[in-house]
C-alpha cells in the first residue's frame, strides 16, 4: 500500500513505482482519492472568507477540515494516491497542512469552474499517470464524518462497484426535510456489494423547497446527495464526451500536453473558457449506469451552517457549545459561542439559542435555526461593496 | 461672571479677584459647583472599568460624560468656580478633558471614601478660599440632562433656597417604579423660589424593592433622589459636626493646614481613616432644614445601565440604537449595538431587543431589560480573579 508515489507532476519526472512494474495492479492499487479543496464558501461567514474558505479552518478541533479529510482517507488511500484539486492561491497553505502528500499531487486550477471541471482535471491527471482503468473517489474537503471506519467500508464497496463500470454515489439517510441538499432517488436493486446493498439511481433531485423535501421524505427511497462519487477514469471520460463535449475537448488537449512544457500554458489558456458547472448537474443527472449505496450511520455533516457547527460541537449542561473563546455564561442556554481571539472575554446573560461568531474584524449574532441567512449577510456586504469583510 | 479665578490651590498663591475686592459679593459670586468625578462604576461593563469609570467615557456622543457635565454648568458657574473632586489616578485625564478649569480646582482624594467625604473635602476648600457663606452645588459627573436650560433655572432656585439656610435637593419626577434610585418624600410646602415650588423633605427612602417602589408611586409626593445638592459651607459644616463628628474633626484639621506645606501630608494621613459613607445616608436622612424642589422636565437620567443608554441614544426606524460601530442589521429590532473598534463589522440577523457591547477585550450580550445583571457579571469576574477584565 505505501509504495513509492506513482505520480507525474506537470513539470516533474515520470516515476513508475517498482511495485507497479513488477506485479499486475491490484484493485486497490488503481484507486485514487481526489479531494476537492478549491471552494470559497460563504455560509460560515465571518469565519470563512473568500481568501480563507471553510476547508482551511480549524472548525471542530485543532485540525482544519482539509486535514480531517486527509486523515479520514488514511487506511483507504496511501498519501501518494491522494490528489488535491485546489486553486493557485490555496495550494501552498494546503501543502503545509498535509506535507506528506507529494507536492505534485496538488493540482491547482487556473480559475474555479465548478466541480465538473475539478473532476475533469483529476481525470486528466490520473489517465496520464495511471491509465483509463484507474478508479477515482471524489471527496469534498470540508465535510464531517463521525464514523470513519464505516466510511472506509462503504467507500471500498463503492470503489468495487465503480470497477464494474458504474458511476457510484453515496446516499445519506435524511434525518429531516433539508432544503440545503440535493436528493437521490433509489431505483432497482443491484444486490449487495461487500455487504452494502446498492441500487440504480432513478433520479437526482436538485435542492428542493421545504414542501418538496417533506414529500420526498414521506415517499421514502430518497437520500441526500453528499457529493462523494466513485468511478473509473474511462467511464467519466465517456460521460464528459457525451454530456459535456466542450470540457471533453479540453481534457483531450490537456492529456496531449501532460508532462510537457506546454502544460502550464495550455491549462491557463483553455481553463478559463470552461463554463462553470457542477458534476451533479453537468454529468450525474443524465448519466448512464448510475448507482447509489445508501450509507447509513456515517454521522455525516456538510457543516454547511453555524447551526450544523453547534450540532457537532460538544455542549455544556445547558446545551451551550463554546469553541475557542473565553466565556462567562450566566443563565444562558443552547447558544453557540465561537471565538478566535486571545485575551478576549465573551459574556452572555439570560440569552437563549443564539449564535455568536466573534472574529477580529467582525461579529455575527443571529438566532439558532436561522443560520441559512448568513448567505444574505454576505450578499448584502457584496452589494454594498464591503470587500474588506468578504 | 467671568472674572479672574478666586481660587487658592493647596500649593498655589492666593489670588483675590479685583471684582470681588471692589464690590460686595453678589449671590452668584459665592456659588460654586462641585463635580463628583471619582467613582468607579461597574454597571456599564465592559465599556466602563475600574481604571476607566463611566464619567471618563464618551457614551452618548463624542464628549465624555464629565465634559458634558462641565458644559452643562456653563452659564451657571464660570470655570474658575467649578471644583472637581476626583482621584489622583484620574486627575490628569480629567484636566486634559476640561483644561479651562484652573488646575488647582481639581481636588484629588488620597482614597475614595464615598460622597460624604467628597462633600467634606470640597467644603474645606471653599471655606478656606471663599468663606463660610460660600454656596455649593454638588453634581455627579456622569449623569445626563436633556434640558440644560431648565436645569439652570432650577439650580438657580436651589442655590437661592440654599442661601436661606436650607440643605436643598432636586426631586426627579418618577416615570416608573425604579428600584435603582433613592426616593424623597415631600413634606410641607415652602412656597415658590424663583418660580419653582419648594417643599420640606419628610423622608429620604433608600433604594426600595419593586413592591415598595410601586407603593411610593401610587402614594404620590415621592421623587427620585438624583444626588444633586445645594447648601452653604456653614450649613453643611454644622451638619458634619452634628452627624459625622469624625469627618468634621478631619475637616477642621485640614482647614488649619490649608495653603501650607503640611496640607499634602495631613490629607494623606487623615483621609484613609475615614469611613466610606454616602452624603445621603451620612447627612441627608437625619439633617435639619432639608428642602426638595421637584425638578420636572429635566429629562434627567443617571445612565445607570445599558438599558438607559439605549433609551437615550437616537434610534433607527426599527428602534435599533447604534453607537460607534459599523453595523449590518437584517430584520433586527429594538437592539442596542455599542462598539468601540474601527475596521470591525457587527452583523445582526433576526435579532430582537438585544444589548450588544463590543470593546476590544470583551463582548457582552444580554436582552434589553436585564442590564441590571451586569453587576453580577462583574461580581463573577471578581470572584474568579479575572482582574484583566475588571
Amino acid at each position: 500500500m505505501f509504495s513509492a508515489a506513482a505520480v507525474l507532476g506537470p513539470k516533474g519526472a515520470f516515476l513508475l513505482p517498482i511495485a507497479a512494474r513488477r506485479s499486475s495492479m491490484s484493485a486497490s492499487d488503481t484507486a485514487y482519492a481526489v479531494i476537492m479543496a478549491g471552494g470559497g464558501g460563504t455560509r460560515l461567514w465571518p469565519l470563512s472568507r473568500q481568501q480563507r474558505p471553510k476547508h482551511m479552518l480549524p472548525l471542530l478541533d485543532d485540525a482544519t477540515l482539509f486535514q480531517a479529510t486527509v486523515t479520514r482517507l488514511q487506511g483507504l488511500f496511501p498519501p501518494e494516491r491522494i490528489l488535491v484539486v485546489t486553486t493557485a492561491e490555496q495550494r501552498a497553505a494546503l501543502q503545509a497542512q498535509a506535507p506528506f502528500i507529494p507536492p505534485e499531487n496538488y493540482l491547482p486550477e487556473p480559475a474555479p469552474r465548478g466541480t465538473a471541471a475539478v473532476v475533469a482535471l483529476a481525470a486528466v491527471a490520473l489517465r496520464a499517470r495511471v491509465g483509463e482503468h484507474a478508479r477515482m473517489g471524489i471527496f469534498p474537503a470540508d465535510h464531517y464524518i463521525g464514523r470513519p471506519e464505516r466510511f472506509h467500508q462503504v467507500a471500498r464497496a463503492a470503489l468495487s462497484l465503480a470497477g464494474r463500470g458504474y458511476l457510484v454515489t453515496l446516499g445519506i439517510e435524511p434525518t429531516y426535510p433539508a432544503t440545503g441538499y440535493g436528493y437521490i432517488q433509489q431505483g432497482d436493486p443491484l444486490g449487495e456489494v461487500e455487504g452494502w446493498p446498492a441500487f440504480r439511481v432513478r433520479r437526482f433531485q436538485e435542492k428542493p423547497d421545504l414542501q418538496t423535501a417533506r414529500r420526498l421524505l414521506a415517499q421514502g427511497g430518497h437520500a441526500w446527495n453528499a457529493g462523494m462519487f466513485f468511478w473509473t477514469v474511462a467511464r467519466i471520460w465517456d460521460e464528459f464526451a457525451r454530456q459535456m463535449p466542450a470540457v471533453h475537448q479540453v481534457m483531450e488537449h490537456l492529456l496531449a500536453v501532460w508532462g510537457t512544457r506546454r502544460w502550464e500554458r495550455t491549462l491557463a489558456d483553455l481553463w478559463p473558457r470552461l463554463r462553470t458547472e457542477t458534476v451533479d448537474y453537468g454529468i450525474m443527472e443524465r448519466a448512464q449506469r448510475v448507482a447509489v449505496i445508501p450509507a447509513r450511520g456515517l454521522e455525516w455533516s456538510d457543516i454547511g451552517s453555524w447551526d450544523a457547527v453547534w450540532a457537532l460541537l460538544p455542549k455544556d449542561g445547558a446545551k451551550n457549545a463554546v469553541a475557542g473563546a473565553e466565556t462567562l455564561l450566566l443563565n444562558s442556554h443552547g447558544n453557540l459561542v465561537f471565538g478566535r481571539q486571545d485575551g478576549r472575554l465573551i459574556a452572555l446573560v439570560d440569552v437563549r439559542d443564539l449564535i455568536v461568531i466573534d472574529v477580529p474584524d467582525a461579529l455575527l449574532i443571529l438566532p439558532r435555526g436561522r443560520s441559512q441567512r448568513v448567505r444574505e449577510v454576505v450578499q448584502t456586504l457584496r452589494e454594498r461593496g464591503h470587500k474588506d469583510y468578504l
